[in-house]
């Protein structure tokens, strides 16, 4: 199988990532850091370890600043919710996944008011004045992705970070499309870092993370044990422990350790190369064949190596259905983002998407185009 | 080592557990569901055998009757939260964990009062009446543990169950330490249940559900991507998938599946009756040796196999210190449920809690008592 949906998540993950996944579970039992024995306190270790890694990956000061979550939207949530109050508004952007937008719808409800600001791609000046156009008085944070994961369109978070600092207000960013494979730092600007460690930093399915720049308590949407302060029916105030409720996902803390580790040692910069290299080979077969492309070229600067396509006249679901039949992994539909599709008049058709992975060859590519050379002249035929 | 911090996670895990997370680590990649080709769709067909087993073993009416989460935390969570609304009023006892009781303070900031009704241990009359001078008009939801995660104190939820559904008030169980252990059935009462499949079903880290009897809609505390319904900004109302925002633990998920496989197949009965014997061997060799005991003996019907202790005179820290030091794995403290502790007058020496699994044999327990042989001649030296 040529697997090209590592937008969705990762695969294969690193051989590393599965044994540090397996070794957790034959190695840490008990609760970390709850217990008093050798094994809690190994688990509580291997813990932190991930925590420290993670904050240390992400230039957050200290590893307080690292919160494990379910998943990238459940950083969200906590984010959008720990922050916003009635009455406050909230400035986004056009592209958002609905992990952002379906949170805010809800806050809605709640009297929290948004405005989506309008991206330019390529055009980060009249994408960051969108942004200051959006901001009130009253609002009090901005949340925008790194990355459209149906486009690929980037955008620029560290100017939108500095440009709603000048007014006070803290910028959330879902890297879910570009942790580990653009440079991302909190140090660069945001102040809250939603990660899918499942996609670019190759860990399991069931690790998400949440990166805060001051490591500062947010209001809670989830309270529980914590195996601080007991004795309190009050959620802890410290960090991270006030946004981990209840049990962590150690095995998969154990192997986002193990994700960092290979994203690490292969390099950023690097992954990020090659992707793009694979992107735009995959761009430019398409385009040869007269698919129909909406964005510029994957250049890993305006555009991250993700994009989406269609063929003319044929709905998105039986491209990737012909794809996946012939042996190569595709999303169609609309990827959980209406309003990307929205901004590129693909709501109706929805759109194909092709993302690789550190693992991509470009004898992949290269099937994955021979099949669509095949689906082509059938869908010609047809017509 | 000699572990017996099964109330915390199982260790060890079954093999089989292990090999269903590596193998879905090998085997599957994509977003279930969501995704046209066929490892999608393996993906997707694997989740839902889990989520059916899952129903199916706690006889929910089908599979959308099984949520997965981050872990029980979550779960209670989602139930409280979906339900109460400001003005609502809620019964629950005096024995449960942090895990019910800061959401409940939480909610109490938004105007949700509650009860604790006063358990009486093996008087189920008692504990039922308690329950029913607790209701209010105004009670929306009866919350309450099934086991006392600190004493092993078993509750008569089926019996509450039945008197609150007098009252229209639905009941919502904390099967965290009794799920794979003591019978448990939506059939029986309950109309949610909330469990820890890394404890007694012997999934993995990382895990949790929530089990409803009717598949009906709750409000969310998340919301996100679902793969379903993308175009529309509010939250799906279908179940399971309204609750399950963002990319689920699928690993997790095919390790759950596992476990509840490895329950079935020795039989809950036969591991509750191994479990208490086990906790019984424990309980009568800490008597003889002069500990403190607090509840009656283990015996599956009052009491589940879990229980704390104390040596008079010893904060129950440096009993556990010194029995992790000689190979045996037990927690000390408050096991983050103070109000159980206030019960039983040891909200400040905490207690020593013991928890066999089905893998602990006899001559485990006579391990951890000869420990407790030596620790205890050495205080009474001491002294």
């Amino acid at each position: 199988m040529i697997y090209l949906d590592n937008a969705a998540t990762t695969y294969p993950k690193p051989p590393q990532v599965v044994t540090a996944v397996t070794s957790a579970l034959y190695k840490y039992g008990a609760n970390p850091g709850r217990g008093g024995h050798p094994m809690s306190m190994a688990t509580a270790e291997e813990v932190y370890r991930a925590r420290s890694a993670a904050a240390s990956f992400f230039h957050a000061p200290g590893p307080e600043c690292a919160v494990f979550t379910l998943n990238c939207t459940h950083a969200l949530n906590a984010v959008l919710k720990g922050i916003l109050k009635p009455g406050d508004h909230v400035v986004t952007s056009c592209l958002e996944h609905n992990a952002v937008l379906r949170p805010l719808k809800k806050l809605e409800e709640q009297g929290v008011s948004w405005t989506a600001a309008q991206v330019v791609p390529g055009d980060s000046d009249a994408t960051v004045d969108a942004f200051r156009r959006a901001l009130r008085p009253e609002t009090k944070l901005a949340v925008c992705t790194h990355v459209s994961n149906v486009w690929g369109i980037r955008l620029p978070v560290e100017r939108i970070a500095a440009m709603v600092h000048q007014y006070g207000v803290p910028l959330c960013v879902d890297a879910a499309q570009s942790a580990g494979v653009l440079p991302l730092s909190l140090e660069d600007g945001p102040d809250y870092l939603c990660i899918a460690p499942h996609k670019g930093l190759y860990a399991p399915m069931g690790t998400g993370l949440l990166l805060t720049a001051r490591g500062e308590a947010l209001d809670t949407i989830l309270e529980g044990g914590t195996g601080t302060n007991s004795i309190s029916l009050e959620q802890p105030g410290e960090m991270p422990e006030r946004l981990e409720s209840g049990t962590l996902n150690v095995p998969g803390a154990a192997g986002l350790r193990a994700g960092l580790a290979f994203v690490a040692s292969k390099g950023t910069e690097r992954i990020c190369r090659h992707e793009v290299e694979m992107a735009r080979l995959a761009y430019r077969g398409l385009k040869r064949l007269g698919a129909r492309l909406y964005t510029a070229e994957p250049d890993g600067a305006a555009y991250a190596p993700v994009f989406s396509f269609n063929v003319e006249g044929v709905p998105s679901e039986d491209t990737a259905s012909f794809l996946g039949a012939n042996g190569v992994a595709v999303r169609a539909g609309l990827h959980c983002a209406p309003a990307a599709h929205r901004f590129m008049g693909t709501l109706e058709s929805g759109a194909v998407r092709v993302c690789p992975s550190a693992f991509t060859s470009e004898k992949e590519v290269q099937g994955f185009l021979a099949v669509m050379t095949k689906f082509m002249k059938n869908s010609k035929e047809k017509v």
